[in-house]
């Protein structure tokens, strides 16, 4: 199963999802499933790229707390629920939602499919 | 009502809250409610300060991005989970929950928190 299958299976199972990334914490796309109906006027490459260099501070961040291993971040705008997931020290799964989205469906799908990824990885 | 009485009723509404604070963007609690046994050993006040780093940056970056305002962040742990909501320009709400705690409930009573916080700033 390829990278893609992932993807796509992710944004098939979650009510409002728009597209799926593996991406690593350089903030370059791995492998992308995209929704065809997928909103072009989003800039969801670009959010991206902020997103996993914010990601890797978290990391660092974690690190020095009490707090254990960061495993999940979700950035909600008025527009777009993201739910990102670490898959390996150098990757991560990213999931973006319409604002009515499935957000519970979505973190549970992230979950049992991140290790999937990382299998493959 | 006080910012107090607020964060008290967020703390007592939601299973596995641990904290719920106001804080500004500088990092500084302008008030917290903890409950009694909750967790000594998680530094949660200095994880909150870089958090509130990382929000910053965050609504910056969201201001280039077509994906509208940033109005909420989730930052999950192996031990904790955080949600944080967007009250103003200058501050936000912060709710610490357990890894078992009620996180959807959590995210409601947060959003439905935020305006009546808003209305004593």
């Amino acid at each position: 199963m390829s990278f893609r299958t992932h993807l796509e299976s992710v944004v098939n199972q979650v009510d409002g999802a728009l597209a799926c990334s593996v991406m690593g914490f350089d903030g370059i796309s791995v492998e992308t499933f995209q929704k065809d109906e997928a909103v072009e006027d989003l800039d969801l490459s670009g959010a991206w790229v902020e997103y996993a260099n914010l990601l890797t501070q978290l990391k660092n961040a974690a690190e020095a707390l009490k707090t254990g291993a960061v495993t999940e971040v979700s950035i909600n705008s008025e527009k777009v629920l993201t739910i990102m997931r670490l898959v390996s020290p150098e990757y991560f799964l990213v999931l973006a939602l319409s604002a009515e989205g499935n957000y519970g469906k979505g973190r549970y799908v992230l979950r049992v499919t991140a290790p999937k990824v990382r299998a493959e990885l």
